[in-house]
Order: structure tokens, then sequence, then C-alpha cells
């Protein structure tokens, strides 16, 4: 059991501007709570509402940190405190916000959200072990070139066809676990996410499968930290559009984009 | 890899009316595909859009039949085709639709959308095992009588106070797998989904985790084919309003509902 | 400018059962507020926040009632405090829960959500005139039969076969003016949302366009304190699937549901 | 009646890159319609399947041009060709992809999307007049300095305290008409945002309405073509959290960003 969707926006007032944190954090509990189910009996229960006031006291008793870090902070914690708890998973989303820009300088108190894509954290810590993983959710990437999709099974049921020459699309969800020597997580995040970009962008692509896999061997490549990543990719379909009705031509420039159904891809791609 | 969100409407022109069926399907496959990631080797690849196609072709070739024997059919039928396939799932989501009533009796070809909660099912078949789960999604349910919350920990950090009368509210997700035997799927679904209202209604509760456990112990005991059932539960708080600065007293009668944070718990009771 | 999303849950205590009224409510002021945007001056501004505030006491303070009735008392509350408000408009929507039925009776404490469709109320009232309306959202209809498109223009871009029999589905939002008499609001929303109903199910149509216009005519001969209703019916596209290529024949049964594009059909029928 | 959610996305090959440009196009028809709503005449009416091959097909046949030009090209094509019609209305949602970033230089064929706001164009046009608006939707903006809330009505039900120093966040959408002169619209649009973004960030708000105002007039000052303005602000509010309870401080640093209820401010400013 746990508490969901808490959102904390967190202000860090410096001399000469502000930081802006906004986390949405998710926290589970797995432990010896059999007699909260079978009896309800809740002596051994902590409240969800606790777990809340315990994100927004933490957040206000240290320093902002990387949303990894304050998952650790928020992990240790609880493992501490309750007995019963045999482990603790902690989810947080990051929104990315930008410093409004005037006349050519940084607005110190003022922001713009960017997106669509998230910064995620995902710790899970138990008596013996802490897994610490970094991700991003929902990065739009679309690629117009060098990308291919034939020589695939063609059945009695089959009617698509081969093509050499096609958008592919998605909205790429990632997660990768870090190792566990010292990592900065920010600067790590960066480094990945960047190489999830060029990697897509650069790679001939015959296939979801093949580029996912090829992003996931860059990473590994690029960031010893990461011990292995993990790959979600909806296939979002650029269909051309049969324009020969109306007597033109489909120079393969004029795609009605579908949301459902999509393909779906993953992968785990480990050392 | 596979496909998702492959939707399906199914018209059965009976004599004297239609027949409706109102599908969403997502496709799982996993086997030995690795060529297909790593050197894009698309010659042991289905595509996904002839999975879709099958879901399609299949619809139309046999009869209509519940959400629980349509997936089987898809599965064995990528299984015996698919040599390279270990494991494929099926999942289903069905709309439900009831007819429209004019002057007291049913039209036999209009329908309204029944909802939130749609009925759920998936099918996981590998090489050696078939394992059949019904479900239902969003189911939402509220009691404001017979419920309380007291008795748990506090610590530094809690505020909650205790309340031995407090609105319960959920959109209840249930899955619940069946035994090997023959099962009537529709029936079971109906006995099922009755007997998570009726406990839900009946259960005196000391929490969500409480009633969640009469809820499947209430069905394993109904319902003999299912072997286990898995409960999710997100706690929709439904705060009182504190009245007092108007000079008003709110005799538990005026609430607050609120979508975030929410308490998420769940479990899974089996025999 | 207002306040919107005031979500208000009411318990009525009867002394064998519960009653429950789950309200969305948004106020909207328009009055001589310039000041406010101008000069920032906030002096004849009466919070948002107090806007909540007066949802809540007035919904304490008086017994439940129909949504339309709780429109123009807060409403009127509005009008008589703040001078400078000219007019008000306050819109409800309903969620509707039904009791959970054991044993054949109805359980008095316990409820299940019922929808997808809302029931949804707009009152506006300005220093000199008031006007109610009623309406139903998200009515998801469909009709099997009794359905063709057919003798419309084809200009060089028409691909579009006629039909004869296809499937009519929408997601139906009415909103209809009550006169000025004595209403019984719940009496009247449920024979308008019946009379939508059956008048649908009932249509030879032609259209949406021409289905949309029966179900207003029906609604205004049906119920003399409505003045006008205005219609708006997505048309939820469900294209029958071409299944020539694996040797199998549509008779009309299997369709592919589609949630984009839309055709957007609206339509004021008044006396 | 019209045709909504047609999803536009057009590629242009150039010798050396790709240009994207992906569009969600709505078309409205307004016009002498009344038999096919009253009699099921049809003979009159334009497909609304028809509309949308007809987005594909005006996109194939013309260069890519900025979304209002687009618009009004299909706005008198339509109007040229159907004589009931007497007015047409196109909205455009424009998604933004930026490209992809390698070692310092930006891809020619990969993207990544950019969001969460996107631009949107409206273009209204009967037999005599034309308007042409640009705007931007869902533009996330917080400002954590120089924003106040004091000096409003304190009635019996109010209990909001005064700030002199509050978070003030909004997901801005902005829709502004040009005049009838020749408009570079690419160029006018980037403007208005950077407008809108910088007033924002600068003005010293004692409400939303105060700096909402200041924005629209800082865009018709900047922008001689704009000829007034529209700007709905929803008040995201930022709460501090009372950490009292756990004998800590709150320095107006931790916040709960909720989603409702929340202030809903609108006005339109013109010369």
């Amino acid at each position: 059991y746990g508490k969901s969707k808490v959102r904390l926006v967190q202000l860090t007032r410096c001399d000469d501007r502000h930081d802006l944190r906004d986390l949405t954090v998710a926290i589970r509990f797995q432990g010896q709570y059999d007699e909260s189910y079978t009896a309800g009996d809740n002596s051994g229960v902590l409240p969800t509402d606790t777990m809340k006031n315990t994100v927004y006291a933490l957040a206000a008793a240290s320093p902002p940190a990387q949303p990894e870090t304050f998952g650790l902070t928020l992990a240790r914690h609880f493992l501490d405190r309750n007995l019963r708890l045999d482990r603790v998973g902690i989810d947080l989303t990051e929104r990315a916000w930008a410093r409004i820009r005037s006349s050519g300088r940084e607005d110190p108190h003022a922001f713009v959200g960017r997106g669509p894509d998230a910064r995620v954290a995902r710790v899970l810590v138990d008596r013996t072990t802490t897994t610490v993983s970094g991700g991003v959710a929902d990065l739009l990437i679309l690629k117009s070139s060098r990308s291919a999709f034939a020589g695939f099974i063609r059945d009695d049921l089959t009617t698509l066809p081969e093509t050499a020459d096609r958008i592919l699309a998605t909205s790429l969800t990632a997660t990768w676990r870090y190792g566990p020597g010292d990592v900065d997580f920010g600067l790590a995040w960066g480094i990945v996410r960047q190489t999830l970009l060029e990697s897509f962008a650069a790679h001939d692509s015959a296939s979801v499968q093949h580029t996912m896999y090829a992003m996931g061997e860059a990473v590994l490549a690029r960031v010893p930290d990461v011990v292995d990543i993990h790959l979600v990719m909806p296939n979002k379909h650029h269909l051309p559009v049969d324009l020969s009705p109306f007597e033109l031509e489909n120079r393969n420039e004029i795609f009605v984009a579908t949301d459902e159904p999509f393909g779906l891809i993953e992968a785990t791609i480990a050392r």
C-alpha cells in the first residue's frame, strides 16, 4: 500500500534568483501488514497521509537534491522507522521548467514549462539492497529518413506493404538502472537522454526493434554507471495518404498520424 | 512486441435483433526474436499490422464468444503459426452497451453505453500452460456508513485524525484467475462482479485494506472456479469541509472529493 | 472571472438511508471589474476562494435540491451581495450514483457510479433575466439499423461510398432551456433524456443531421417547459473492415471504431 | 456541421534536409443546410469525409505555408465550391518539433517534440469578411516573485489570507486577431508569444487579472498587426504547506500544486 500523486513544488530562494523543483511522488510499502488486511488491525499501519506529510517535511528539512537522491532519503527514512516494512519503492516524476528569457538574459524568478517529456526516477530499497533508476517518459521523437520495414513474415492475413522509406515516430519511455558506485545523477541523466536522441537520429533503422536495441547499446557504451536499460517504444504510425483518387501523387510527403492501433515494442538491454 | 488498441465492434444479425460486442484488444508476443533487435533481421517477425488483421479475420470467421474465449482463439492461432513465439498475451477490454428501452420494451437495434466500468479479460498462453483471467476495471463504488480508520501508527509527522465514520470511495480494478476446468466465463464474471459489490456494501470496514481482503475472500468463497484475485483500490479521499469559520456545523454531510494525492492499496488473495 | 471544478459531495442522513449528491460546480462573474484588470485594484473583487466557500456553505445551509435549484440559490446569493456583478453563470455537473443492490434490495448506504453520461445544469442570471438550462453530457448511443447516408454532393475530392445501412454512433451532449414557469427539474430532466433515447432509437435516419433534428423535435413536442434545445453529436465513425484480402466476406458485421477524425454536427431546435 | 481532428503530417523534402509540419485541423460549415436536418435531404451536403480529403489534397497541391495561410486556402476552396455555405471556420493546431542536435549540429531528418504548448490558428470567412487569428494554447508559465493578492472583499464567507508574495502559475491560452493588412504570420506569432512571456515575467502582479491585462497591453503595444487579444488564464494554485505541526518553518518554499478547484480568469483587450 502507499500514496500516489503527492505533488511538491519547492522553491529555493538564492540571493539573486529562485530555483524551482516540481515533483510528483508515489510511495509504495511492502511488508508485514497482513493483520491490517485480515483483521482490520491498523496498529502497525503508517497512514498514507503521513507518507504525504513526510514528503513535504523532508523536502523542507534538507537542501534540494536530484530526484534520485530525494527518493533515497525518503526510502531510508521510512525503512528506519517502520520495522514491519520490508521494501519501499519511491517513484518520482519531475516536470521541467526553463527560465523565461527577456532581452537575451534569463529571468531569475519566472519560468516556462517544458515538455511533453518528463524526467523520472525510481528507488527500490529493502533491508539488504538498494536499486536506483533514472528515466525519461513521453519523449516524442520522429525520423523521416533511414527507416525501413521489410523482409518480414507474410502469411495469408498479411496486407502490410514493405517499405524502404517510412516515418518512424514514437513516444519513448526509457528507464535505466544505475550501478552501486557514486553517480552524479543529474549529469548522467542528461548524457543518457542526449545519447538516446543522437542514436535514434543516427541509426539506419530496419524496424523499431532494431533502433531500440541500437539506442540501448549506445547508452551502455557511453555511460558506464548504467547497468541495464528498459525501453518502451509505441510505434505511432504515420500512414501515407492515398492521393491517387484526386489525381495527385504522394511522393511520401503527406501522412495521417494515428493514435490507434499502435505497435508496442519493448526491450531490456543489459551488459 | 505486439499491437495495442485494436478496436473491434462486431454486430451479430439475428432475425429479430442485433447483438453488439465492443472490444479493444492488445496482443503481446514473447519469443526468439533476438535477431530482429540485434541485426535488424525481420525474417521471423510477424508484423503487428498482421496481428491487427488477425483480430478482424478471426472475429469474422467464428461466432461471437466471451472475451476470454476469443482471447484463447487468438492466442492459439498465433502459437500454432509462429514457431519462434514462446508466449503470447491477449488483453481484452469490453465496453458495455445496454439496449435502449422504449415504452417498456427493449429496442432490438439501438444501444446506450454503460460505464464507467469495463469488463476485462487476459489470456496468457505458452507452449505448456494456459492462464485465463477475468476482471473489472474502473468500477466506482462508495459507502457512507460502517467505514472507519483508527488505531494506526502516530509518529511526529502524523496529523490525520482518527475517524469512526468516513466516506470510503474507490475506483476498483479487480482481476481474477480461473482454474483449469470448464468455466462459463459470462456467468462467472457476473457473479464475481456482484459479489464484489455486495461484500463492499456489507462490510464493517476498519480500512481499505480490511475491506479489500473481505471482498477477495467473498469471491473465493462464492466462485469455486476462481483461483486467486488481485484487487487495486485507490482511496479516493472525501474530506469533510471545515464549516466552522462560517458558524455552520458539518454533521459529516459536506465533503470535498479529491483526486490527488490518493492512497493506493493493492492485494492478491489466493486460496 | 470565476472558480471552476469546485467539487461537492453532499450526504443527507435520513433515518433509514443516506442520499448522495455529487456535483462539480463552476462559477463565472461578469461585471464592473475593470479596475482590477487595469489598475490592480482588488477592492471590488470577491476572491474565487470565497466563491468556493460559498458553494459549501450554501449546500450546508439548505436542504439538498435539484442542480438547477442549487444553481439559482448560488446565483442569487452572489447577485444580492455584489453590486458590481452584472451577470453570473453557474454550471453544475452531477455524477450519477445508483444504490448497490444485494439480494434484490437496495443497500441504504452503498453506491455504484453510473455513467459515462452526466447530468448538467446551467443557470445564467443578470439584474433582469434568469435563464435555466438542463442537459446531459457524454451520452453514448449507437444504432445499427435504419441509418443511411446517401444522396450527398460528390465532387472530385469525394471518395465516400453511399450507404443504406451503417452504424450510427455518437456521444450526445444536449442542453435545453426551460421556460419561465415552475418546473419540476428532476422530472423534466428524466423525460427529456428518455425522449432523446427513444427518438434516436426510433428514427429512420438519413444522416446525423436528420436524426438530431428529429430528436430535438420530439423533446419540444413532449415537454412543454422546454423552450429550445441545443444538440452536439460527434459522428463516431464505425468503418466496415475490408476482409476481402482474407477471402472473407464482411456482411456489415465487423467494424473498426475510430476516434479521429470525427464529424461534428450541431444544431439548435427552437419552437 | 464539419469535421474535427483531421491530422496532417507533411514532409517537405529539400535537398539537404526535411521540413516537418504537424497540424490537426477542424472545419465548421454554416449555411443553408436546413433541409438536411428537417427532411433528411442530403443533396446540398458536402460529406465531412470530403472535407477531410480536401485537407490532404490541398496540402499536397501547394507548398507548405503558415497555418493561418493554409486555413485561408481551405476556407476559400470551400466557399468557392459550396454555394449554400455562408460561413466557414477553420481551426488549426500545430505541434512543434525541433531538430535533434548531435555534436552541436542539427540533424536534417530527426526531430524531437516540443511542448506542452501548441501554436493555434483560426480562420473565419464568410461571403464578405475574413478574420484571421493566431494563438498559443497550454503555455505553462509560473512566477515566484512580484506576485501578490490583497485588498479584496472580505465577507463572512471569506477565509483566504492576504498575501504579498505568492506563486502565480497558469496554463495560458491566448488568441489574437490580425488586422486586414499583409501579415507575416510566422514572425508575428513568435513576437506575440515572446511578448506574452516577457510581460508576464516583468509584471508587478496584484492579481491574475492585473497581469493578464498588462500582457494584453504589451502585445497591442508591440505588434501593430494585432487588433485585439483574448487571454484565458486558469489560476493553478500553489498552496504553501503548513509545516508547523512538524516544528518546521515554511519560508514560502514548500508548496502543493493543485489542479482543482482553479480560478478561471478571462479577458479581451482591444485597441
